[in-house]
């Protein structure tokens, strides 16, 4: 029998699994850094503006009226093959032969974390992830009650020898090690990129020690050299789950991902998608389907790109000219830089002050399963026109120096984890 | 380190949970069932013919011109404001005075059954559900390790003496009764309605045993007399979580459906959702909002119940010129008619020689935790035609007739579990 108490007579009765998720301390602030007056540096929305609306209408339009009986239906729980066998050739730009049979669309590339994770991960179960990693993927590894261990990452992306010791750490320990999560391009938010040379030895490493790799790429399209490398899938399609999005290279607001997987998986990736949604919306489906098939989708990619080159390199030039006290990533393509406060700072801490001043980013700790990361924060280029990007590294950089001259009068905070020594820096460091 | 075998070389390392994701023996047959010569008396499809195609596309085709920068970007975990307001208009059509900030939009009402288990089921917890039971909520239920415990239904829904009676003994044996999953108006499968007087005694029982109520309601706008009932929320707003779904009213093709909460409840839902998908489809929100505000939606609500009518009626009257030998449930509106066989018959082992007799249905057992129901199928008369209705009845009747000769002959097959003695009919039986 229920208790509860005056607020909430269900609490009592919750899963165990529900008391991993919290609300992040900074979701409130979050509301404030909304405001028009506040330069947001922390999201990671694609700039819209740059799509072709008027094309966009057309293709929704046709598709209601020639087809609004099968687009508005239900649909298989995998997904249309039309769309499957589109994204098959997106998949080829980045080296990838795939079989439409292998595609499962999912209600944006979360679903398929989500689904991977669900069929993978008993609670305890460890899921080896990039330090830092993407605070949405260690947000659906909490909910399935996983152990998130960290490995280091440097400019050239995640470090294959320290992914071996922690395999072999992990395995000698008898965890039960499931996942190698991995944004190999242009990586959220560390904005670097797995070097070529690299990738053979990450998937051998995998490989050896039976760690399926979770390959996550929603940026692999978005590199500025316009030449992206080929993805982790395309030598080894029985190791990897690929997971795919239309939601930088398109528009988020379709709510279209996928995964390509080996069979085995796959099958059971349909299964768990059916028990989630039934299927993905037929409508959406139709709408990327339409796009890709009547409009130059490559065309548009390549603009994206230029706008998103012109942002991060307002971007870096701001940090040059107001904020040469920290250090911070070069990204190569995709939408975020990662910073490297001056020694004694600490990004949570700061971010209230950070509003206050009309500046918004997301803390490093968002983006480590442990809470550390406080001596980093994300910034992100992909939104604000470079004016404001500018503005707002220049409001960044007040709020830095007032905190370090805090700091220098009173000492470091206590809690604050500061940058430290050479070595001791969370993620990589590049200037 | 994973083993595997040739064809699966991860099926060492998937979850537990993942054990009980199995493909159902039907979906195989279903493929076959979905050749045009086939009448298909087994899906869900709404009859979409019915809708203002032309609205639908300037209702679209307007919101990616006038605001599609918004509409095809991100959007809020909750979901979009608007719609929920417009939400909370549809609810009240059936007595819910609710806060549009209860609502949890997602996608479709699937995805909140699986939010709702995701937050408070663990392995081993029972959920309580009517016998039969929609099936969709099973694999729900069965992928979160839940154990399904059926309470009888007679042709005034869901028995709640039968109901006292469980959760007693339930909760003597020491379990953990975590929900009662319920479908109060046109059942599925079951094509009866929780009697009006009913209401408050399920309600006060599952109070006082301090179970929440999961209330499903596709299908409470589409009865036939044109009145709903109060919904179970409408008096109780702090014992029920209320399920909803554009999927019957408009369009199933934007999985667009929500969930009606209690506040503590509603945080936890709005959380589990940004890990499942981060957010609704914005596009989809919109085009639903923009589908309610400028189109009369109660008039086209009104054309589907009149549609269905004819369907349900066209149906019952076959039934009774080809199997008089057979029970059945007359539905008071929704998709569905249960139909209980002559007894000996087995409605799983029938349906191959049904669907070579190109007749196709769900067999009981789908709608069962335990498999049991074989002497029960469901009829749909939401999608196929009048005329087809009629033809597909007709062929089913063969198809009985011959079953039941084999059976006179070489009595019942072995594992057949026939309708039997009154009193062993699984769920509603009312002719």
């Amino acid at each position: 029998m229920a208790t509860g108490n005056r607020l909430d007579p269900w609490v009592d009765t919750y899963a165990t699994r529900t008391r991993g998720m919290t609300a992040s301390a900074i979701r409130a602030l979050f509301a404030v850094a909304n405001r028009p007056e506040v330069v947001s540096l922390a999201g990671g929305m694609p700039n819209l503006a740059a799509l072709p609306m008027d094309a966009v209408a057309d293709v929704v339009d046709d598709l209601v009226r020639t087809s609004g009986a099968t687009a508005l239906q239900y649909g298989s729980g995998q997904g249309d093959p039309v769309l499957r066998e589109l994204i098959t050739e997106v998949m080829a730009e980045e080296g990838i032969v795939a079989s439409a049979e292998d595609v499962v669309v999912t209600t944006g590339s979360q679903q398929a974390l989500d689904l991977v994770t669900r069929v993978f991960v008993d609670p305890g179960d460890v899921v080896v992830a990039e330090a830092p990693s993407y605070v949405g993927a260690l947000g659906v590894f909490s909910a399935y009650q996983a152990d998130v261990v960290h490995v280091p990452m440097d400019a050239d992306g995640l470090d294959p020898v320290a992914l071996e010791e922690t395999l072999t750490r992990l395995q000698a320990e008898g965890r039960r090690v499931k996942l190698l999560y991995t944004v190999p391009n242009h990586h959220n938010p560390g904005g670097v990129t797995l070097a070529a040379g690299r990738r053979a030895a990450v998937l051998e490493t995998a490989r050896r020690h039976g760690v399926l790799v979770l390959e996550d790429n929603p940026y692999g399209l978005l590199g500025f050299s316009g030449d992206p490398l080929p993805a982790l899938r395309a030598t080894d399609a029985e190791g990897v789950v690929y997971l795919g999005t239309f939601s930088k290279t398109f528009a988020p607001g379709l709510r279209v991902g996928w995964a390509l997987a080996p069979p085995g998986v796959r099958d059971r990736l349909v299964l768990a998608s059916e028990a989630a949604i039934l299927c993905p919306s037929a409508f959406a489906q139709a709408a990327v389907a339409g796009y890709l098939s009547r409009h130059d989708w490559r065309g548009q990619i390549k603009a994206f790109r230029e706008q998103y080159l012109e942002r991060r390199d307002a971007m870096l030039a701001a940090l040059e000219d107001h904020l040469p006290t920290a250090s911070w990533t070069v990204p190569g393509g995709g939408f975020y830089v990662w910073l490297g406060l001056p020694a004694g700072l600490d990004a949570a801490a700061m971010l209230p002050r950070a509003v206050t001043e009309r500046v918004a980013y997301v803390p490093g700790t968002a983006f480590y399963a442990d809470g550390s990361g406080g001596s980093h924060l994300r910034l992100s280029y992909c939104y604000p026109s470079p004016d404001r990007i500018t503005e707002g590294v220049r409001r960044l950089a007040e709020v830095v120096r007032a905190e370090t001259e805090l700091i220098d009068t009173f000492g470091a905070a206590p809690g604050a984890t500061g940058r430290g020594p050479a070595g001791d820096a969370p993620g990589p460091d590049v200037t």
